[in-house]
């Protein structure tokens, strides 16, 4: 763990400037949970009223504060509430004690922020197996809940960080009629080291004033169409989680309203390519392109199969415009296809057609495309109008080189 | 293509003593249809009232020859057969094309042997999407007819090989009633350069006398738990195909031989284990063993999700008794398991019971196992009886380095 690692090529150039939002302050402290010399827990206390939202891996062994959040959710009080996250250690596959953990810290943060314990949403992320030594975090509540600042989300971000090479924030502006709406968030996922699993853990935070059963309604939604559609490496976290927390704070209520959908869904989407981008080893961020399946989930189908295709990912990572192993993951994917009504595009070259090379395929400007650091795959399936796009990044020797190394 | 390739770590030490049998005759020819100076093309002639089932990829670009096989498959006829293989090019996503090429062999073959064209099967493995050269392997069918021998398995093992290391071949002998019947087979996969597809050919042939229809029972049955039990990389060919061929020769009955079953359940597992030795960078054998699912359905996705988690592979690859991942693989597979009531086994050591690391867990012999070239993993799910037991390799640099490359 503690070889020093080189930020991905694929970063943005710097952490962007968040808005601050109205309703929400943040605190960070490092409680050497496992990592030393850094920022390891993040609290972020929500102003009275906030409606909270959320989604969550649909594991069949997921973590014990995935399954105390997906308790949570839903509930109605106007009461305030909180986030309280630690890096280092996912407090997964522990057990009875996984579930203790939990409840002392959320018990210790409810005492120290004045809420009931129902109001407070725990996440964990890191080594998995391990017991959280959770009284190196709850002896730090009192003066995390004394420091907190609405200016702080950057070092909450870095915060919630394991082996991700740069931290991942996003915001955006809505206009509801005239008055704007804030929204910004922030994400960690998915560098991984042996042994920490494919965690990814997303927080996003807003002004608006919504219900919470509208704010889970487009969260779920857009969530099909942002986080669902990453993928780095197939792997599915046993912690993954997504909240969105409305404060209401600016008193616009944005039920129904085009522009907050929007926003909210750039947000969100701004994130989960982040976290492509920082997929271990990649070098190669690909976005894919499906259209003309039977289906739209048809579409997602064939889209992940070639999304999570070892021979595609290696082909893009020798930027080799290998489209017959494309055809090969459709094929596979389960999904309605038929080989002779298949079409696929590099970039703007066109591959293949009608099952077949295209007679313009220039093999050349293919390569040149692959060259690229941003890629595109088109493949139309040719059967109806289903539609969905993927992104995801190159399998290279950096993912083995990090995950085939012993645990230490 | 041309750089030379080191024989796999698994391999055996020597290409097995295989059996003649009765009513089958191979020859081998050096056609050139992609690789220069090595047989490429076999064909194997099979007596008058030979029984040939079959399984094929369900792959939905499926390649032409194979989609041809499908069509011949159950026909009733007492001509004898032939199958006619050439390496070096699949014939795959090659359009109408392919049908052409695939006609004009039969054509061809059923010319040179004197026999029906329904009665021709052929297969094509190599580079995916470019025309067949099928006049290289029609101008040497009369020669090929004019030198089939018996006792020529072994070469006809090594002209399907595309990539793979070793060539690999596996027989075994039933006592029906004290008459023995014999069957041996030969097999190619999954050693892969770009651009080759993960292809998997199979050829097994016994002198029994049973009927087409029953003979096809077994091999469905059988291939449920062999060649559709492993996995290298999670890619499925455009070409995977597995004939058996019965010539009756023997004139022993086998319909309902228990002993039958056995011995062809026997050969079709060897060959599955040897494609596993020879996956693309492998450097561990691993065994997985899923029992008390919910299903023998459940077991095998469970078995299968491990096998195919990259996370997990590299885990073997390092040599990591990485059981966080396993649980993580579990967890995503989609069938049904309780966090709680899971076990894990490397090889002997008892690693995980309930839901938690075992009181007896001790680290240093878990990873001792991990250092073998045969491992076992055992998984329990504590749900129910169902059980399978999955087949896969490591994830390691040669697999990247293998795929990356650019073709040429």
């Amino acid at each position: 763990m503690s070889a020093p690692i080189a930020v991905s090529p694929l970063a943005p150039v710097s952490f962007p400037d968040l808005p601050e939002v109205a309703g929400v302050e943040f605190a960070t402290v490092a409680a050497g949970v496992k990592y030393q010399d850094r920022d390891d827990v993040m609290l972020a206390k929500l102003a009275p009223g906030t409606a909270i939202a959320g989604v969550f891996t649909k594991s069949a062994t997921r973590s014990a504060p995935v399954l105390d959040c997906q308790a949570k959710l839903g509930g109605t009080t106007d009461a305030g509430a909180a986030i309280l996250v630690n890096s280092g250690n996912s407090n997964a596959f522990t057990g009875r004690n996984g579930l203790a953990a939990v409840e002392a810290i959320t018990r210790a943060t409810a005492l120290a922020c004045d809420l009931p314990e129902s109001r407070v949403f725990s996440s964990s992320t890191g080594v998995i197996g391990e017991p959280l030594p959770f009284e190196r975090i709850t002896a730090h509540l009192e003066r995390l809940a004394a420091s907190l600042e609405r200016n702080a989300i950057e070092s909450a971000a870095r915060a919630i960080m394991t082996t991700d090479t740069f931290p991942k924030g996003a915001s955006a502006t809505a206009d509801i009629n005239g008055n704007n709406v804030t929204i910004a968030g922030i994400a960690k996922g998915s560098g991984m080291i042996a042994p920490d699993m494919a965690t990814m853990l997303v927080y996003i935070f807003t002004d608006a004033k919504i219900s919470q059963a509208d704010l889970q309604t487009l969260v779920s939604e857009h969530n099909d169409t942002t986080f669902n559609c990453i993928t780095v490496d197939s792997d599915t976290s046993t912690s993954d989680s997504l909240l969105v927390a409305a404060t209401g704070k600016s008193g616009i209520d944005v039920s129904g309203e085009r522009a907050f959908s929007d926003s909210l869904h750039q947000v969100m989407l701004d994130l989960a390519h982040q976290v492509v981008r920082d997929g271990e080893g990649a070098t190669k961020f690909v976005e894919i392109e499906v259209t003309g399946a039977a289906s739209d989930a048809d579409a997602k189908t064939h889209g992940l199969s070639i999304a999570n295709s070892p021979l595609v990912k290696t082909a893009i990572a020798g930027e080799d415009p290998n489209w017959g192993r494309v055809v090969m993951a459709v094929g596979k994917s389960g999904a309605a296809a038929d080989r002779d009504l298949l079409s696929i595009r590099f970039g703007d070259v066109v591959v293949a057609e009608m099952g077949w090379v295209s007679p313009t395929y220039d093999e050349a400007k293919a390569a040149h495309h692959m060259k690229g650091d941003t890629l595109f795959i088109g493949v139309d399936i040719g059967l109806g109008t289903g539609q969905a796009t993927v992104w995801t990044c190159d399998l290279t020797n950096g993912y083995i080189d990090i995950n085939a190394d012993y645990r230490s």
